[in-house]
């Protein structure tokens, strides 16, 4: 697709996936904006869907960075991690605004997700602060290559608005610098931090494969019909450029993934 | 003192202060911006005291209704306090970059009012989502009317700042509504929430004892010499003010005070 025809790079897997597609001209829901693609009941459902589920990720995201602030070992990084919490909260602000503006009740369409996104949180509650920074850099690493690779897929008034609540919050070089420097510190910290990201990319996975089961109209979006879908192979494939780009981020923070 | 000569509005103390004062030109610090002001070492070590306190009031605030937003019976509560949460640390923002601007390090600031904050915290750890939002009006209306008294003998620069930290983030209104919805629906409520906030009262005037009693130059300005200080006599009436100011949300909370 047009809009995605850059060269390659890793860490961003998105640009991965567009470029397999940029010989080809825009065709289908990619090429239309919003008015139009939502014609199509079962693209509208996709993307409430999706835009719920982004939303309630920001709100769980809020949560889960104001609870980690408690951990912080010092006033700054207190503040940095609340200014994160701040900046994932307006996101939400901006996903619940454009449901609002398409007619959906922004608590009904996030709803559908609440179970499985709260669970992942309950599984994975960081025990020290740490555990908190790997996890948020995790798990946010993860979610927005995923909707990065489900962005190009959209509409365009529905793309920029995913790609823009996917703007890093500052929250990737913090969480890197802190825990490079402790396993420097201290290196048995990074043995244990590893399992701990391995668990955290099992849970991830094992809470999406219950929300894609769960979601007619989303999961056909992201196997193939409506949209510019994919296909099964091309799943596969996609989650083997979110694995690739998991290990190097884990190599980044000095971890074997 | 002249700024107070006008009769008594218990609800909004400030206004009072300042309807009164523009009856006779400002005198002493509050004719004078923070550059002309600050030149006094002891007014300026005051100032930093009392934006290092109200920095980390709006941290602490952030956290514990990000705390409380777990709390929250629906999606649509949870949402509206992450916001207030958010407003509270945009209000921290300003804070810490005005420190930061005159110079100071607004974690050095803010240090030694963490443990009386904090102490406050633990001590009234809401329960429930109903002693939360009784928590975050009293505490927020108390800390607002006494940072409001104190405003008005602040330099124009400083006052300026200060007062557009106290706007309301809209938690007053939430919190009045829902309290009044919940006491409606089984009265026995009314009377474990008048306890609590009686609690609340009690443990703030503890707290504020131990931060004035350690910090001179604050105190020294709250009781007279710097600034357009108070007497001690001008102190009892600022209390009995932010008391009936108290005891008028009670009332309109559903609550005997």
């Amino acid at each position: 697709m047009r809009f995605m025809e850059t060269p390659d790079n890793a860490a961003q897997p998105a640009n991965d996936a567009a470029d397999a597609e940029a010989a080809e001209a825009p065709t289908g829901v990619a090429a239309q904006d919003w008015a139009k693609a939502s014609a199509d009941p079962q693209y509208r459902a996709a993307v409430v869907d999706l835009l719920g589920a982004l939303a309630y990720g920001e709100l769980a995201a809020f949560e889960r960075l104001a609870e980690d602030a408690k951990l912080a070992p010092t006033l700054a990084d207190k503040a940095e991690l609340a200014k994160m919490a701040s900046a994932e909260f307006h996101h939400f602000e901006q996903l619940r605004d454009r449901l609002a503006a398409i007619g959906v009740e922004p608590t009904e369409a996030m709803e559908p997700f609440v179970a499985a996104l709260d669970g992942f949180h309950r599984q994975t509650a960081p025990s020290d602060w740490l555990e908190g920074l790997v996890k948020a850099y995790v798990g946010d690493s993860i979610a927005s290559d995923f909707y990065r690779e489900v962005a190009v897929r959209l509409d365009a008034d529905t793309r920029g608005l995913v790609l823009g609540v996917l703007d890093d919050t500052g929250h990737a070089s913090f969480a890197v610098e802190k825990v490079r420097a402790a396993i420097e510190a201290d290196p048995r910290v990074g043995g244990r931090l590893a399992l701990w990201a391995r668990r955290l990319m099992g849970e991830a996975l094992s809470q999406s494969q219950r929300v894609v089961a769960d979601r007619d109209a989303l999961s056909t979006m992201l196997v193939g019909g409506v949209a510019d879908g994919f296909d099964l192979a091309e799943v596969g494939r996609m989650f083997s450029r979110i694995t690739e780009a998991h290990t190097k981020r884990m190599a980044a923070l000095g971890l074997a993934a």
